[in-house]
């Protein structure tokens, strides 16, 4: 039996109080009694809050354990605490006494394994394999630090690479929100082609059409992410860095980042979904400043225009936005997801269509007169200074 | 004949200056000529203006009773003053001139009639059968009051179905716009589920999909509700009542409003069609900052971000507005829903989708754990408060 | 040949530095060899630089002039100053030494005479054929004046007509941008219908078919355009001028400029994309204020809404503004061109659509009888001043 209306409220403290008080009672079991009690005390060594799910977990090991399984009526629906013991207990089926000792034994054991590991391990677990980024997790917040400080993090195909395939592990892992910001002063300085200086002549198309499907690609890993994802601009923002922040679902910066877009300046055209997002946030006169006519703005701006979401002081920037980004982890993960998709699922055959379309025309640009004046231009500039 | 050109510009002025100047001329009948007489005096008794339609119609019907059906040529398209009183006189067809006296005699007495009751009854109509709100029309402006102070105006499921009804009544009625407005402090604080926690175990998934279908049926109303449709928001704005505001074709706020959403908190997800419309007024990351990561905002931070239109000083708050809205209702009645309508037409495939998807989410979410373990959490807070 | 690495990285110099620099060194050709040479030599008296495009084709000219066909193997992809004028040179194909010299003298021969008559016609250059507008082309800028200053710019049929007829001619022509603008103090009073008065009522109903028709096809002429379109509102906008801002690229407004659009006061409707692009742009209470409600808006708060991209206090207003869109212009044709198409393709289905449903209400608007009663109305009050 799982006991009368009287005790079960009582019982609604145990889960919900701080965790020490979850066990007062003993139990008067044969099979490895002394483990369990012992395992009992331990949970008062435990020096966090292991959370709701945890709780209710050991609240059912413990009933099976000591009560055999659930069998009294399930609770109303909206008398929540209730029902959610009911329901993890009840989870728990036929499971012997001796095996639901065993389980409760082992998931205390690891709690306070868990504990006092977290006294030397506090920094974030970093992920290997990757050279132009650092991919982090900590606090239900993965990570992705543009790592190219010496070049202004531009990105090269490398980084193109390696930003993607931190986007598909931060997706499956089990936290709940994505960062994406940069090392150093910049946020992003845009493309770094150098990379491609060495291209044959022979092979100008077939890589014109490779950088462009390269795009496409990393423009989709951005539409299709399925968690939140939050941009921490740390500095100036150019070109892809800019424009596929419109895809991003918050964008902190601080008062020192500029975000600029220069396309037609060098012969080129919007991407990242700029030339459908930017008119849709910021007006079309707006956004045609940025996209068509090369205008750069301050992080006000950007605010005003709605490609940023706030600004703070320098000084306070970090502090504050992670502050407040381990408040936003802290929510239920499934529900922030869901949202999230819920929100993006009305766009998302939209936002590809965008993203192709504004390849295709990147594709033709790069291999047109247009561009190679332009090219041209820009390195008369520079060697006049 | 209906007289030429010199004769019906005279006529103009009798038309369009004050009422009384209408008939000057005497008139020369036998059948009822003296009521015929009696009622064209009675006109210099009339309080008020009784509009430009009536007037037509009371001019066309003088005409037919004493010069019988229209026979003079069309005015010309643009000469506006003549045409409206060829149409009006032409629109009698063959009625009898004894007809015409008959009906203007009538006519004239139920605005005298009209005009002398109006002095005894100058307070509003108030229509019956409603217990959670209060339903009045008056100067063409027909009121939603959302009527339980005593608890927020929180809504019940008497009172999502009470306000679908007046809107129904509302959307047929001959007012010119309708209105939304709460009672107390409040404007409105979100669900009541209180009347939901008798629901049996067994009746859980049922009572689930009839709730996410109530909330459906709720929304359509506003997407499909044919008039201009306006909220006038007397205080805090919490949830459902916060998110349905996109829908509203105007929103006024009392600078004491505040607008809060917080549903991922809750492991809930956006509902009113606030995932489609909250990025699309105010850009993604400052919608998610309400929908995703439960940002309570000030009614200048909505009003900044497009949720509500303009923001008024508590203090003059409704006279301001009731100031306004008496104009707005004084505009043409079709030209104003057929414009609303255009508006409206290109999004309402759209958000019927919309609302679709956003119920159909709400209903998972409501039979997860992660909705039961928020709740737990959100009586844990309350019950160390 | 064209000569190995160390002697291209010294040409690059030639067609970046100024232009006299280009042809240092001499050639020996025997067929008009004198005007070759005396050509080159005349390239020193060019005013002013004639573009990368142009010193690519005098190079390219040179060296098939005095080498005969390139030979030499393509550049790499990113060496894009040598590329450049690899394509150039590579480009006249097997174009004989003679031809080359010929076409190479009355190159530089056309670029200096226009080089001196540049002098005497420092005017733009002025269209014939229309009367309601001034329709001009000067520093790749055509710029649309609309020239009835003593109607404040009031726009009868024939302005409609010659209006399309210069987006046309400006979609062909070889200017970059193009720019609408108003004659003296008002931008534009909206719809001139003193001509219409004559209309027959026979004709009626085919004339209101004709008014919504023009006024389709004048709004296609918008949505279908095809280079970057700026406005320079120089005063008062009202009605159609007002509404028909949505579809330009960028809007310049002067501190004294207003936007009114008061379509139910008249009982009408809204047009120009503006029931989709207003409520887009603004959302919807602040579209509804205008479209709906007759709200008449100053240039700063047109600016906050997003219907002007930026306003300039009226002193600096046209010094400012042009000096603006001549650093617009001289960007590359293409790639603005293609850009701004890429923007307006994602809606232009959807635009045409709502053009073609708001004409379809405005011509059953035109025919009501509530129209007239709103004519009526606006004499009446006319008539009271």
């Amino acid at each position: 039996m799982c006991g009368g209306e009287a005790q079960l409220l009582g019982t609604v403290q145990a889960v919900c109080l701080p965790f020490v008080q979850l066990h007062v009672t003993g139990a008067t079991m044969s099979v490895s009694q002394e483990d369990f009690e012992k395992a009992s005390g331990q949970l008062k060594l435990l020096k966090t809050d292991p959370g709701n799910e945890v709780k209710l977990k050991i609240y059912a090991l413990f009933k099976q354990a000591t009560e055999g399984p659930c069998s009294s009526a399930k609770p109303g629906m909206l008398d929540f605490v209730k029902k959610a013991k009911w329901d993890a207990w009840n989870s728990l089926g036929s499971l012997s006494k001796e095996d639901a000792r065993q389980k409760y034994v082992e998931l205390v054991s690891s709690l306070v394994s868990e504990s006092s590991s977290q006294v030397k391990d506090t920094t974030a677990e970093r992920k290997g394999g990757y050279e132009t980024i650092e991919l982090t997790t900590k606090d239900n917040i993965t990570k992705i630090m543009l790592n190219r400080p010496e070049k202004k993090n531009a990105i090269n195909e490398q980084m193109y690479k390696e930003i993607m395939q931190a986007l598909e592990e931060a997706a499956k892992d089990d936290s709940v929100i994505t960062v994406i910001t940069g090392s150093g002063d910049y946020y992003c300085s845009g493309n770094d082609l150098t990379g491609f200086i060495s291209i044959k002549p022979s092979e100008i198309e077939k890589m014109t059409k490779y950088g462009g499907s390269l795009l496409e690609d990393f423009v989709n890993h951005f539409i299709d992410f399925p968690k939140p994802l939050i941009a921490v601009v740390n500095g100036p923002a150019v070109g892809v860095s800019a424009t596929i922040l419109g895809l991003f679902d918050i964008v902190y910066a601080t008062d020192r980042a500029t975000f600029h877009t220069p396309f037609s300046e060098l012969g080129q055209s919007p991407e990242g979904c700029s030339s459908y997002l930017f008119p849709k946030m910021m007006g079309l006169g707006k956004a045609n400043e940025m996209l068509l006519f090369n205008r750069k703005l301050t992080a006000q701006e950007a605010c005003a225009r709605g490609l940023v979401t706030e600004v703070f002081p320098d000084q306070t920037f970090q502090k504050e936005v992670w502050r407040r980004l381990k408040t936003f982890a802290s929510y239920p993960k499934n529900s922030l997801a869901l949202s999230k998709q819920l929100i993006r699922n009305t766009e998302k055959e939209k936002l590809h269509a965008v993203n192709s379309q504004e390849c295709k025309l990147l594709c033709e640009r790069w291999q047109s007169d247009e561009f190679m004046n332009a090219i041209v231009s820009f390195f008369q500039k520079k060697a006049k200074l």
